[in-house]
């Protein structure tokens, strides 16, 4: 969700620590005692008769026409319907490189919030190496066991190279987390907004602060989705094509946002600008935000602290969307991931395209129907129609783009 | 289980191959559709509050502390409790190199007998190599995530260097069951045979017949616990230091075994044993049976297809074990690993030792009791009293070992 992505500010503080003797104080710590998670047998094991399927000597027929027939794995094992939520620990939440099992915690919440939300089981993975090589070829040779990898909370750069290293390698869907749940919730999200004020994507000049994982894929797939005009910002200002400090990264996507050809800061581009998508952490000033143009949508997803505080935002935004629990129109990625996964996972897909993305994005939009409102542009994640609403639409269409494999 | 090594004969045969046109006959394939397990949450995930302490904000509390104080980690996740079953798929029951995703069934059994059995959570991870040291690398590299490593299926001789590497560059228990497990339940097995005819191990000369890694480990494992005598033989004849196409572990093994210097034929080696051990998958003749010392103890453990039929064994044999369900005195492996892995992770051990091996078999052994006979010499692998007596010996012994962390 966006608020994975930015500084949980007070969060982690002494006073909610660990005591010496035992439990702390805080709930939080009470609630993850022996973790969150287990694993369960979903036949019986209760006499010989059952052992004499389920293991020796029944298995061995099970496992002999896998051998035969590779594709009845996922007929005969769990495989279809489990994903791999894999880490290296380096960029979690707003926390930041704190290692692969300080990470588990999260990766233990993103598992069951699969399963919760999805009915996709997960395994969480926080992997002792940071080197992209090493996860591509760790997570390669892990792929037999897994229907799906969710990468997660790995910092960017090296987010992307890893990520499309692994879609070219594998057989299996392959999703930043970070990177695309996020943009299909924004996307959904935005929809809305310009269906509530009666405007076109194509008539939208968005403005995104924060160039790592979620902001640059926010980026590719609003313009993928037709927006007008998109422009990202780091902490130096605008991306853009004059700039000689940017990474690779950035420089494809200055070659491909920001067709304004707008320099400057942050502030610069938002004059007049129709959205902001808040996705850095920092923080924008009013003045900044009352030059947008008229009827604007402010998304600012940082967490716990908005870029925006939503009071500010309210007095020039028509739609005012955050990354928090307690504000209307949370953008969080739990509305997007477990269907995605459970839509592709149930046909098989080979990968998650752009087209699948897209009709997540749709579909959860259009769970909102009737009730479409300033404070209801997006559902709310316990809304159980949901997972089932981008399930369905991921499915048909990773069939209509030929990825599905039944 | 001692099921595992040898061949499952008619197993896969076509009569029970999955049908084309959906589930086949044989009660194994619709038992196994769609996997034989799930995870499950253990917190709850109804509403925002339950979310905002499972997952983000709460979350991050949790992480903070585990990154300043790496071992909670131990109290806050499930590392504690999980354990990674891996394969390269190389040596699947008796049906040799079929890969890892037709190991993919067996590895799931393994889990929830794990689960069963033992309490412990247990994650199917099959490979996508077969090279040493990408195995070993590979599992380096999970390791962040799980409390304890279950090597299975993997083939001789790799599955030695694999194994040692491991314990050697990881700091949580590493345990080739097809190894160690077997020589438990064996040494058990073989204990209580002693007991129940009077004998001491001291003063038994034992026959191995099978050199991979149930062979190996059982040897060095029984002379470990005193044993007279062991000779290991492989197809060609007896492992001795006369033989020169012996690969580094049979020559090691040829070092500490065969004390009575033995040379040429399984037969030979027989003639005058107290101890016959089948690991092999062959065929032991009745007269080579018969040439044994009197009261001899036969394990013939090969699966389906024990070396000698116990109608045989018992014309000569005071003790006769299988590796079949559907005879008395069963070498099963599930009376070990279970509560070997329980054992070891309640008290956070950083590896499985000689020594709590051998507390494992004596409190498998001595389960038994006064029901102690000819027909029972080691419990039934539905005995509710093995896995909490094997868990309480193994935690002691490792704490009396200097390997336990709490």
């Amino acid at each position: 969700m966006a608020a994975e992505i930015v500084n949980p500010g007070s969060a982690g503080g002494t006073e909610s620590s660990p005591g010496e003797s035992g439990e702390p104080f805080d709930p939080a710590f009470a609630l993850h005692r022996g973790g969150k998670m287990a694993v369960q047998a979903t036949v019986p094991v209760r006499n010989k008769d059952d052992l004499s399927l389920a293991y020796t000597p029944g298995v061995a027929k099970v496992c002999t026409a896998i051998a035969e027939q590779p594709e009845l794995v996922h007929d005969y094992t769990w495989k279809s319907q489990v994903v791999a939520v894999v880490t290296d620990g380096t960029a979690v939440l707003g926390l930041g490189d704190i290692g692969p099992e300080a990470s588990l915690p999260v990766m233990e919440g993103k598992a069951i919030l699969f399963k919760q939300f999805g009915g996709v089981d997960a395994v969480p993975i926080a992997l002792a190496t940071t080197d992209t090589d090493e996860i591509v070829d760790t997570v390669v040779r892990l792929a037999p066991s897994f229907g799906g990898v969710n990468l997660e909370d790995i910092s960017a750069p090296r987010c992307f190279e890893i990520e499309r290293k692994l879609q070219e390698r594998l057989d299996i869907p392959v999703f930043h987390d970070d990177q695309h749940g996020t943009a299909v919730v924004t996307l959904a999200a935005l929809r809305n907004a310009a269906k509530l004020t009666g405007r076109a994507l194509g008539d939208l000049r968005a403005v995104i602060s924060g160039a790592g994982a979620a902001g640059v894929a926010i980026a590719k797939f609003l313009l993928a989705a037709g927006l007008g005009d998109v422009a990202v910002a780091d902490r130096k200002g605008i991306v853009s094509r004059d700039r000689d400090d940017l990474n690779p990264v950035k420089r494809e996507l200055a070659e491909i946002t920001n067709r304004a050809g707008l320099s400057g800061s942050l502030e610069t581009a938002l004059a007049g600008a129709d959205v902001f998508i808040g996705v850095s952490g920092g923080t924008v000033s009013e003045t900044a935000v009352a030059s947008m143009a008229p009827g604007a949508f402010v998304f600012a997803m940082a967490n716990p602290n908005p870029e925006v505080h939503p009071d500010v935002a309210h007095k020039y935004a028509a739609v005012v969307a955050t990354g928090r629990s307690d504000y209307p129109n949370q953008i969080n990625n739990v509305l997007a991931f477990p269907g995605i996964f459970a839509g592709a996972l149930q046909v098989r897909a080979s990968r998650i395209t752009e087209g699948m993305k897209i009709a997540a994005a749709n579909a959860l939009a259009d769970v909102v129907g009737d009730a479409l409102a300033p404070d209801c542009v997006i559902p709310s994640p316990f809304d159980e129609r949901v997972a089932p609403a981008v399930t369905a639409a991921v499915a048909a269409a990773a069939r209509a783009e030929g990825v599905a494999r039944r």
